[in-house]
């Protein structure tokens, strides 16, 4: 066991965090009702954004300066006053305090070597016949990065966006952020100037949504649009999903550690907090094997929940959606994990490394007692934008994967033609496309 | 050139098919109204599709059942009667005349075969202080294929839908299919027996979408739903996208030739055709610049659309949404491959290769005269999945990457956690999250 840190004084809390145990009778059941999380679709929201897309989509510029008006609380009046020059954004990198700037540059540089290994290559093979296959591997042309403005705006996810887009070869990345009361967050500009963020434009909401899905005169057209947003957002990215390409929407972010009871109970429940402290609807869920480990994360919950900033928002979300769960070994737990399908696991056991081939769900995996969340949230170097809710079942961190697509590439030869004809002619007459058998046909050669 | 194949006799049509240049003042205003297709969304579809979900979600097998008799025409008593045993899967392929068998098991040799070459692999690195990064690729659990019943019920679309995710090793492939009037399409089931499908259900419509994504009794619940259907289907499917994850929403097909003028006019006039075949608002298009080729295709169009079985699909996919467009050389003609970002690009010159480079945007890529595309709607190897209007600026062809999924894998050793804490501390402070920047400090070693 490592060594418990001091705790800071201060008198402990009375927290009331779910104790669970696999050994219920209800267990089952009362794991679903706490893992239950559906997107709220609001009917008025979907109405507000039904009207901006349609606006923007028709008047352009002009439709963007009226909602930023309305929505952000400033008054620009020309649609340049919208545009953050390139000079604007270095100038906010060149104020930085010096730590701040050498770490988000850290960060940046391993954010940057670890997508790199991601990217995918064309490759193609040839067959006897001298007929050629493969896929063509291209970037994607534009894309568009959503930041939300004032206090939920965080330079990391500038970070975590645009370097992979960047690292897959896209040319032109347009960041949009809302600047409320004409607020603008420099340690942002700063990270979208590190990160070579082409374009920034200071706009927000469905708003801004509608100006990358459409285009405006100040705004390029993009294909694909990234970042986390607000209900209005969230709806107006699904509003435009086809018309562009769209990340994840996203829901509450969720922690899950695993834990064999031999590290600092201090040091699991400061991890559950850092997802705790997100918002109060953050899930944060402890699993443990070792009789009675979960009491004393509990303690330390209770000792150390009062010393944090975010105290309130922290215990909201402990006491929401969160639990300590008692199961009997190992294997029950990695059972759980699966089912769960968590965007962040941290397995905080001995001999991590054994149990990794059994985890099939999982955005994330933290390996050992070492490996906190947060070091992969900002620098560690893979991507901290992961699938939620369960949705790691079926969907991958961002990646520089997401920013690439792919061509099929098919060169018959003539031989190659012409005996791929006869059976696709066969297919296609048992479709009734007599069309395809016919252009296929005229392809098969006298001799064959 | 190649010989001309002779003509069936039949008299000319009068074809009134676009005939453009890029000459044309307003030719990219033209142009720009020719791509234009927006998906229908329909309230009164989106109302009966949400009333279906909801059913199927709260009542299962029983809904199922109602919803079959009142859509299908057919009158299932019991959740066993939607279940198509392993057997008649078997029977049915054991029963197809020989020539249909084997070109089903040629495609389905070849499709697996190209299909290896995209399986993606786990990774990872270790850094100098002994830190492990990588990433883990895993294959989803459940997938879910719809099939659409009756005329437009084709096998090879089973073999295109299935064969990704057995390759991506996906355990179990649920495949529902609607049975109008209890109608089973022995072809497709056949195809479902060759490509492994693991269970068959004869449920169609939004309420089959609905099954996947919820789960019934008889129906289990699915983590991706991939396959084309009508608006009910595609509505349904875009309902249930972050409750579980879909493909694409494909549009119309489309094909894009461009041709140096040295190709058999029948053969791209059958080309175009095998697009145009499949549904009135196909839109098929030829660029070339080779001056009078146009009109030479014109004439094929009208000696040989009257000799089609579905000549009035063709004609009316031909004079709706189809254009011959004359460009002034092979630069521009490339440009426009990019602007419209086709579906299936097929190019007809003389080196296809040396054009390959600047192909950014397009679903499959058909190389030289020989390769028609429909030798790739079958049997080529690649994927007839294809994004379609212009999507291929952001998506790709279905393939294997499509049912696998990644988790990224952080082990930091104990020098590592605390290198990377100290940056993490600084940025997490700095977006004023302090349990992440306590939790990354706790891993900071005393030493450092």
């Amino acid at each position: 066991m490592t060594t418990p840190t001091q705790p800071p004084s201060s008198k402990p809390a009375q927290v009331t965090i779910k104790m669970m145990s696999a050994a219920h009778p209800n267990f089952d059941q009362e794991l679903d009702q706490l893992l239950a999380w559906e997107a709220v679709s609001d009917a008025s929201v979907a109405a507000v954004v039904s009207e901006v897309l349609a606006a923007v989509r028709i008047e352009g510029d002009q439709a963007l300066l009226e909602y930023t008006r309305r929505f952000d609380g400033w008054n620009p009046e020309h649609a340049e006053q919208l545009v953050v020059s390139r000079e604007d954004l270095v100038s906010a990198l060149e104020q930085l305090p010096f730590d701040q700037r050498s770490a988000l540059e850290a960060a940046a540089s391993r954010i940057r070597t670890y997508h790199e290994h991601q990217r995918q290559e064309s490759w193609q093979y040839r067959e006897e016949n001298d007929t050629v296959l493969g896929q063509k591997v291209t970037p994607m042309d534009r894309v568009g990065l959503y930041v939300p403005g004032g206090k939920a705006s965080y330079p990391s996810s500038v970070l975590m966006n645009a370097i992979p887009a960047k690292v897959a070869g896209v040319e032109q990345i347009t960041m949009v952020v809302p600047t409320p009361r004409g607020e603008v967050n420099d340690l942002v500009l700063a990270a979208a100037a590190i990160a070579g963020v082409d374009n920034v434009i200071k706009v927000g909401g469905a708003q801004a949504i509608a100006a990358l899905a459409y285009g405006t005169e100040t705004v390029p057209k993009v294909d694909k649009i990234v970042g986390p947003g607000n209900i209005y957002v969230a709806t107006a990215k699904r509003a435009v999903f086809g018309e562009v390409a769209i990340d994840m929407i996203a829901g509450p972010s969720e922690i899950l550690v695993v834990c064999d009871g031999k590290t600092n109970p201090d040091w699991i429940a400061m991890d559950l907090f850092s997802q705790a402290e997100h918002d109060e609807q953050a899930q944060a869920i402890l699993i443990s094997y070792s009789p009675g480990f979960v009491d004393q994360v509990k303690d330390s919950i209770e000792r150390l929940l009062p010393t944090l900033e975010r105290s309130d928002i922290t215990q909201k979300a402990i006491e929401g959606r969160s639990a300590l769960i008692e199961v009997s070994d190992l294997s029950q737990a990695i059972e759980m994990v699966n089912r769960i399908a968590p965007e962040h696991l941290e397995l905080s056991i001995d001999d991590p490394e054994a149990v990794l081939p059994q985890i099939r769900h999982a955005g994330a995996i933290f390996m050992g007692r070492h490996t906190s969340e947060a070091l992969g949230d900002y620098c560690a170097g893979p991507n901290h934008v992961l699938p939620t809710s369960g949705t790691a079942r079926f969907s991958s961190p961002l990646g520089v994967y997401d920013f690439q697509k792919r061509s099929s590439i098919i060169m018959c030869s003539p031989k190659g033609a012409s005996e791929l004809g006869k059976v696709a002619s066969v297919l296609a007459r048992g479709e009734s496309l007599e069309a395809h058998a016919r252009s296929a046909e005229y392809r098969i050669l006298k001799e064959d």
